[in-house]
């Protein structure tokens, strides 16, 4: 039998996250190896092949090893932040005298509009970083802040750009069905006919489109709307994906599941009839606890009924200017826990395998053999510390495709 | 005019938390100068002085200054963690079962017995390193798992190490009736001797203790054993503060106002007549909404009747094992406005001088000449920001005393 050649192999560590494994695939005093950028080898200590050679050895010293974090929802690429108006309305400000200083989605539209490509970048990357410093290797970023054809390609771009400067997977969703922006008030199908037919078309010829996004609410989109949408993304061979049933169910859970779309988002109000649907097309339900908390919500999402029909759940910050200016997934997971009472082990596959299935990724989320090398080393010995504590920095060592990054 | 000599002069600079003003502070386009550990000048970049000289010189460019956080109520020292426990009961264990499972703060208290000062130091370091991380320069450490005079003194004898390593100030508290020790459960009273006539004064004379603090809940002590215990503080030359009404209303805020105690903290069932003589006395009011967002808590602490009586409001992490493993002061701020509503103005007041305030120390928490120069810059122009954003790290540079602190 000649020689196993790895590039790394990470001794005396406590594995969580190994596939297929009932309570979040504990593994203990277990090893790890990468060749390739892939996941070479797992197995117990004892197992280590005696004619193992790599170029480089790890001792965690028992340390927590699980798979790279995968942040399935965001919109971190905007222009400007929004903690004047959170500051107003802390002093009583109402959302009608907000509006009238331009507060509001609007008013980041506005800023990135105004922001340049370098400019949109350089605030947008400590976002994407402190993500990356609590774990996170895969992340999801959305436009939909631009709401015109030359600012949605440049926050798409700079999507990518984070994705090359960080060396971590960024995957792009088309979010031109966000909001109405100010100038189309009057003309609402034009709007929807720009981004169905213009917009969509052009930037997924761009490769710049992922998967495509909307926003269906009373607020935004309706489910006709939404439909259109879907359409010319199928027609264009794009997945999709769905704010759905936020503030009140729209049916837009069971609209995304027909198209069988890859998640259905926030969920709060979802009813029976559309969990049935996602149950039945395999649609991830994504859970955002960052939203539920900063809106003060009561309105729980049906876990309990999601459970029951084995629909998968997963977790992200929804990192927004607006209504989540959350910078830990980490922590969106101990909101999950303690606010809509996820046990941690669903939380941790909430953050990892449920997770890049949201974002059609099948080589991530789990530690088993030809899995992307991603991995987290963490301050930590047990799988659930990583839902206990609230806040801090618990990052030991982040791994992407076997490769060390510094954080 | 003879030139004036200074160690540090931070140039344009957004100053918030300058003592005195009403809205946080703020003075833009600004500089301060330390010397000799302490604030030396304060004031527009138009008006430094012209005969000015500095050892060094930062410039910076817009960024936010604010004095060193202050955490005036924490349980970091401790041995082991409770990730189990929580685990446990987010499957579905009730207090009972946890607690036949030797859940608990019982837990808490065997594992910091069996732990020897060096393990004990080593595990709680790394909590002190992320709130220092997270922008705190002051710190409250509790005694309270031991509950034997051996196990409160050397978890006293940590807090003071983690200070002299982190060159922080680590102001401790001998929180000896944090709850009854197992093997007192039919002697409480002469648990409640042990701690009023042996415990303290011993651990007084050793230099030990900062400050006396008890828990006086239906679950822990009384009012009766309380004041036994604030009389000995008392007779001692020692200040006093209270766990107080946390889950009823005790009547523990009156009663630490009356011996002029520095701060009665938690308050979510506190009632008129406490705030009346917290008001009357100076008590500062520490609210915790750590525990209140980690145990679900409903009722909120007066926040209304706390303004309305003028009473100071501090905000603290509570890093807790049990009801609040919060590593983030900025965190905790975030939560007082999302949960409690206070304004981001109030907040910050809460987390620096209204916290120095609680630890009875007047020489910082405030830009003034004459302040220690414990300073936070951050990665942000605007006070508000620092409540407005949930996790990361927004921490730029901290100063302790004029000197840059590695984090
Ligand atoms: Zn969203
Ligand atoms: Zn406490």
């Amino acid at each position: 039998m000649s020689a196993l050649h790895w590039d790394l192999l990470l001794t005396h560590a406590t594995l969580a996250g190994c596939a297929g494994d009932a309570s979040f695939g504990l593994l203990e005093n277990a090893a790890l190896a990468c060749a390739d950028g892939r996941i070479a080898w797992i197995g117990p200590m004892h197992d280590l092949p005696v004619n193992a050679q790599a170029a480089r050895v790890e001792d965690l010293a028992g340390a927590l090893l699980t798979p790279g974090l995968v942040d399935c929802h965001t919109h971190l690429v905007f222009g400007g932040n929004r903690a004047n108006e959170f500051d107003m309305r802390l002093n009583g400000a109402s959302y009608e005298q907000i509006a009238r200083a331009g507060g509001g989605i609007v008013s980041s539209v506005r800023a990135t509009r105004a922001a340049s490509e370098d400019a949109l970048f350089a605030q947008s990357l400590p976002r994407a970083r402190a993500l990356l410093a609590d774990g996170v290797t895969t992340l999801e970023v959305k436009s939909g802040y631009g709401l015109d054809i030359e600012t949605e390609r440049r926050m798409l771009r700079v999507a990518r750009r984070i994705g090359a400067e960080l060396g971590i997977t960024v995957r792009t969703s088309f979010l031109g069905l966000h909001a109405l922006p100010p100038e189309y008030r009057e003309r609402r199908d034009d709007y929807v006919a720009l981004v169905c037919d213009e917009m969509l078309p052009a930037l997924a010829a761009e490769g710049l489109v992922d998967a495509v996004d909307a926003f269906c609410e009373r607020i935004a989109f309706t489910p006709a709307e939404t439909r259109r949408l879907f359409e010319r993304a199928q027609q264009l061979g794009l997945p999709v994906k769905l704010h759905a049933e936020q503030l009140s169910d729209q049916g837009g859970a069971a609209l995304v599941a027909s198209f069988d779309g890859l998640s259905a988002d926030h969920l709060e109000h979802l009813g029976e009839t559309g969990i049935a649907a996602m149950a039945e097309a395999g649609t991830v339900a994504v859970l955002l606890p960052g939203a539920f908390y900063a809106l003060r919500e009561t309105q729980l999402p049906p876990v309990a009924a999601l459970r029951a029909h084995g629909v998968p759940i997963a977790i992200a910050t929804d990192c927004n200017p607006g209504t989540s200016p959350l910078l830990s997934l980490r922590l969106a997971a101990n909101m999950a826990c303690t606010l809509f009472r996820l046990t941690p082990d669903e939380a941790l596959r909430a953050i990892t395998a449920n997770a890049a299935r949201a974002l059609g990724l099948a080589d991530r989320g789990a530690l088993a053999v030809g899995q992307r090398a991603d991995l987290v080393s963490w301050h930590a010995r047990q799988p659930a510390e990583l839902c206990y504590w609230i806040g801090g920095s618990l990052v030991r060592q982040v791994y992407v495709a076997g490769q060390s990054v510094a954080s």
